[in-house]
């Protein structure tokens, strides 16, 4: 049984590689009378796509999306959506490098080995480009929802980190800077810094923080499937990702009960939100907050020694048009992922109930 | 759609409250001729029990499980195997005080509000009493891993740390203090430091850190169900757990990539193992090892203020039995959800290839 | 991935053999709130149960049923029902006749092929005792989807037939005959024919008819788990069943449109109901019908030339206590699998609009 | 939970509208290896296609596929398969008669009542035009199952009949006339049958009987689901279905156990296939054979009564170009469903031992 399908009530299966003709995707689950803009959808697209700004890679992939079934006179009708995004700008011959040779933290080695060869071109189907069929169905997830709000950004890069992201309730700069940091100060130097990082070929790492507002009481099924399980596994499953943790996270684990705990007021919300907004693995009214770690791009600009597929050492050099930093380009993806786990919890919540 | 099943190809189905007549589970899956030993299930199930240390809960659970099918002649046959442990020890007395009432950061106003009512004695389906069937289930995928080795151990309590756990490579004083830490020192400061938690009436969190052992290359589904994505789902499913990390985790978010590339060796091995034993969401071979953070038990032997299920303000004094630290005890119960994700990918990935 | 699981969104994950300690479930799904009363599932029990009348098997199996969990105070509480019925009068020596030999039309040598050994006391997994697990589930699912009701009754058995079962409206006699023949003539005539065949040492098919009243317009999910279909599955999968069909059925395939087709009245309904109640997998608001064709049991009590494990032809004497024809002990399966599909898909039908 | 994905390792996710841009699928847990050559799809698809001969529907629909991942140098990858086909043939002004209003025996009502509106043109979701994504993924499963065989035929169209479906062994005439019956004097007479059937503005149903040769022992997952229980629910999703029955079928509720029974040779074999190569939900290394019934088309060129959404009473003259009698193109449908339930048990039951 293959991974390829999210979510168990509204669910996505994606299909594509990074230099096959098209991605896209399947739609499953979303009720008929769901509002579907292409517009919308594009819009969010486009904040995802490469050659936004200077800051990240200049490959130009116009990421046009076409919805071929599901929806009629601009709304869902309760069957499945299918959706293609062409791959128009691949420039195969970038990657016949990595032919017979496996790129040091790339999936090459594993996929050669797993499944006894490859579609070689750009990382085929482990390349970040799949992350464009996401952002499309976290589009129409995100019009199931409303009115939940989904704010991700930038939140580190590298050493630089925002000192205590989960509280920022000020969005307003994030899309004002090619950073998609809150704060203008510490957007500038970040910028700074990873203009200084791809000018020595090399790249790095940051944390995307992510905010969903006004999520009502009782999404997320124990005892597998809480809601901070499932966000965890969706976000893991970002190409880069390497750790997430929601409300105190990591620094829970220093902390004592009687610090951690959560006090409630009288309506049922709560005096601070160490629990992130889910308590049980259930959504507890408050704001859900969480961060994700992603690693540096594996490929960089300089020589790298490596193994091609005989098992002999050979030298690479880095080729192609890369981010020098995943982070900005990986907020829209964080946002639709989350949207999509909270659209699959919002009708697996319907059955809760007689 | 519930969600207390977990896996794909070997699933794990789990009931049972804290104190309903018994709890159990169904594995579904497991191919036949797997040595299923009541003696080692039962080893596994003492680990996580309640009173094996004067640091723990002093409830007394004897946890003796029952297995009812699936098994014959001492090995599995195909079929279910599904397995009871009886609930012996429950005073529910104890819990008249939450039955109108919400216990600060615990799950009792969420599955009120969810539900409609709830089974309150002793936290029902929210309590981590339910762990006890996941252990069982491990213990069985265990064999069925084999020669995969999985070994957890306590990494953090409060601020007092490990510096670098993902290196640790003498388990052997693991399971001979009650910390479970590896190293002796560490485990003696851990240890003094619970008691002094526990005498103050209040809890503390800490870090289990996991290693996996020959790992083959391969386990693991791309794109959503990435090797580390499902553990991280898993981790994140237990009681009590605040945030999940794998290989150079959270710390990679401020590598450079030229540092956190791992570079390989002729055989295919790396050098270093910042990945974590996965690349692109398949195992490589190497180590897999990753931190679970856990939160303080919520439970505190201080009054609290807190709410009723008619919003009015209640003072709540801890009572009953509870852990000052869960990390000891939920040592055996990582262990067990890691062998229950290498088992479910072990036959996911017999069909990779024609 | 094994297959002991039935449903989405209302499941049911079975376990148990013949001659083990126990059988029992797991339902997961059920939505908190469904009135759970013992008394009324062992009812259903009861009319499964062996030994009712002289034209069953002698078999003695109280089928008590426990349940553990998911119920709390006569209500389900939105988490998994574990329940388990023990087995209680197994003779397994009954049926070390068999271990080595495979009895003709059983699944005793498909078993061994496919899983390389099996328990082989009383047919094992494959025995239809497993139906008793759904019986339990079934009577929880009835209800769920209140007001709708299901009865089943004999249609057939061997040659003697009633003429039109699906129009048949008067279900007062069929509780009131062993057969479960809602005509008191035919009913006679089964029954002595029955007893002929027993006395002759061998066994007859027959078919089960099936009526759901009541059900909303809505139940079903194109395009693979038409509301049909799923049916279709759920009665296959009953032991001993050799066909399915609804509405017009096999004799449907004779017709012309213009015969066939269901015309409207103006409330929606149809002037006929050859569709059996399920226009395009979707339920219309008419009643369900569908017909049910069971073989007769494979055990007779006559001597049939077989072969051992090691291929070598044996001769095999029917023993312990088997029942002549099947039909009126499947009455209540037929029911339970009804209950159990219409439970699902009332739930899933809960996320067909937004 | 939506039902538009079939199998559970090779997976089938199908989307599209009879008159939409374009209809599809993904196919996710194709092994890596299978061999995948667009021609010899083209050839299944062309043999479903419409305007193929005089006796089915002459829309033209030329069904073009396209395949736009998981297949890299004539083989499966192991990564999802997308594909598409066009619809380019759309007229769908033919279908403004039936906005308002709902054709008898059609899903135009409940899929209103159910949705809430609708895709009217050409029957949207629920045109049997859908089954086009069913012929390609079963043409890619036929190549994995090899050497397993599978041939579909017509037994049956109105009252013409064959005596003896299940026994028919040469399969060379069937593609060499229009009605697809094996037998050329029948065939014949079927072809005179519907041209008078069409003449008449009427339609007609039938039966496809399907044979499936070389199925190794072990395919099917006991107890849900049994590889005749997923085979019946996988022939009554194909649109005009209205029973199954497999081996004996309906016929065999009439027999005795002595004569139902099929004994075994030495070599595990069994001299009668009345299980039609299935026991106990698994199948044993004989014949699968199998019948499946279809309805009249409903579309009728004749007036028929009918309402409207407003509950009112109108007469609905047929229009449209449709099939007098669908068996003939639902040969290569039954054989498509056939391949993918076989290929979906064939990697389950790689998991069956150890």
């Amino acid at each position: 049984m293959a991974g390829n399908t999210f979510g168990k009530s509204f669910t996505l299966t994606t299909f594509g590689e990074s230099h096959g003709p098209a991605l896209g995707g399947v739609i499953d689950g979303c009720p008929a009378g769901v509002p579907v803009d292409i517009n919308t959808i594009q819009k969010d697209l486009d904040r995802r796509r490469p050659g936004q700004s200077a800051i990240v890679t200049q490959r130009k992939e116009p990421d046009t999306v076409e919805i071929y079934s599901g929806v009629f006179e601009g709304k869902s009708t309760g069957t499945p959506i299918g959706f293609v995004i062409y791959n128009t700008n691949q420039k195969s011959k970038d990657y016949t490098h990595i032919k017979d040779s496996y790129r040091p933290s790339h999936a090459d080695y594993v996929y050669d080995q797993k499944y006894g060869f490859r579609d070689y071109r750009g990382g085929g189907r482990s390349s970040a480009r799949e992350t464009a069929a996401r952002v499309v169905a976290g589009s129409i997830a995100k019009q199931l929802i409303a009115p939940i709000e989904i704010q991700a950004f930038v939140s580190k890069v590298g050493e630089l980190s925002l000192p205590n992201p989960g509280a920022i309730s000020d969005f307003s700069y994030i899309e004002q800077n090619p950073v998609r940091c809150p704060d203008a100060e510490m957007a500038a130097e970040m910028e700074t810094y990873i203009k200084q990082v791809r000018k020595e070929g090399d790249t790095v790492g940051g944390v995307v923080t992510c905010i969903a507002k006004n999520v009502p009481v009782g999404l997320g099924e124990p005892v597998f499937d809480k809601l901070h399980a499932v966000l965890g596994q969706a976000m893991l499953s970002i190409n880069a990702v390497k750790g997430f943790e929601y409300g105190s996270g990591f620094a829970g684990a220093s902390l004592r009960g009687s610090a951690q705990n959560d006090l409630y007021n009288e309506d049922g919300s709560t005096k601070t939100n160490n629990s992130g907004g889910v308590q049980g693995g259930i959504s507890n009214g408050m704001d859900i907050y969480f961060n994700v770690a992603f690693k540096p791009v594996a490929t960089i600009m300089q020589s790298q020694e490596t193994i091609d597929n005989k098992g002999e050492t050979v030298t690479m050099e880095g080729k192609g048009r890369h981010d020098p930093c995943v982070v900005p380009r990986a907020v829209p993806i964080v946002e639709a992922m989350t949207a999509l786990v909270l659209a699959d919890f919002t009708l697996r919540n319907r059955n809760s109930k007689l």
